[in-house]
């Protein structure tokens, strides 16, 4: 039976700073730094093995992985960095503090931008700076395919190739796998799994730096999920 | 023209107590923490941006990159790790400090295997849980190309397939490679590189934490090569 671990990244800077993150490339707070260590002693004491990992281009997924493999003493293992597991793109709420943004705009407006499913915010404009087409790290990657903010949806639709072709025949060749990445990138994972609405999935709250555990059958639809924590698996 | 990037760990904890480390997982120490920041600072200092990044499987070569990367801001970076960046193999001298070794067989036969091109130290036993066949990193790997005890030619050997087949692509596909790797995988890699003799190789040294940069012509032949240091390009 495979098993799949997901992991939210610890608190960054911004998540304390109650601003829109997205794809701006913002580190760990110490706090998260702390939840990635706490991570990997959960994911050690449930006695899982991770064979293969996975994560995104953005330092706070990135850091909360190595500093969970380093606690599993696992430093060793294949980990695989893509976009497509990302946090949703905010678009030109990148950087704006929730309080100020709901001023301007209002709560129903900041609320429908993050809660609905296919409402996407306002775009980059091609100019900025910011935009994944003028960052380096991204060159490789078809500038057609890169966004200039998203929807949930937008975010779904462009992480399920890579479960098709990346994280599904990981877990059917046997391998336990280790996805650190983001709210929004694995809710599209959890909504995928779990056949959840489009209604009710933008509800669904992953906490950070707590490891998910899906054991999944042979076809990976899912037998039982739970978070890991200091009490006995359920 | 392609850019090599060759950095030796830094400082390792049996580094500093004069122990034979070859395969065991030693961490680095503080001062090795250290070095690998000023390698990360050197590099970025020289303008140089890394495309694609290759390391070992022990951590001491792993935390390098890592702090060296971060130092970069380039966590977002490919990595592949592989057992044929690993340090040479020591067999029965790992875990042994060096002195002890000297007044237990003499000096001459302590010079013999580590400086001696042909020459592998006494194997370890096929029981040994030290031993790579017995440890999970390499249970992907045919165990009949894993060593029990290496010397110097060994190593090469084992490193040259990983040059041919996975560097010298990525060279050639215009990528800045860093490699991140021990003392005994980067003489091999130098000695292809520059023809070094068999009988001179094993009095090359590497400086831990220290980048040597090769800028090489399109055939991968080396046009200069110099450490990067706070002082110019020569």
């Amino acid at each position: 039976m495979p098993d799949l671990i997901l992991l939210r990244h610890g608190q960054s800077q911004w998540n304390l700073e109650n601003r829109f993150t997205g794809w701006v490339d913002v580190d760990l707070s110490d706090k998260g730094r702390s939840e990635a260590m706490e991570a990997g002693k959960l994911i050690r004491k449930h006695g899982l093995e991770p064979d293969l990992c996975f994560t995104s281009l953005l330092k706070r997924a990135i850091r909360t992985l190595h500093i969970a493999l380093d606690e599993l003493d696992r430093l060793w293992l294949p980990v695989e960095k893509s976009w497509r597991l990302n946090e949703r793109h905010y678009g030109g709420l990148q950087g704006l503090n929730k309080k100020e943004m709901t001023d301007k705009v209002g709560a129903e407006q900041v609320h429908i931008w993050r809660r609905s499913y296919d409402v996407p915010p306002p775009a980059l404009e091609d100019t900025d700076p910011g935009l994944p087409i003028n960052d380096p790290r991204y060159r490789t990657i078809d500038p057609a395919l890169l966004p200039h903010s998203e929807s949930l949806k937008d975010t779904v639709e462009r992480f399920l190739p890579y479960w098709h072709d990346t994280l599904a025949p990981a877990l059917k060749a046997g391998n336990t796998v280790l996805v650190a990445a983001h709210g929004n990138s694995l809710r599209a994972l959890v909504k995928y799994l779990d056949k959840i609405s489009d209604d009710d999935i933008p509800n669904l709250e992953i906490p950070t730096g707590t490891p998910l555990l899906y054991r999944l059958d042979d076809d990976l639809n899912p037998i039982e999920h739970y978070y890991l924590s200091d009490r006995p698996a359920p």
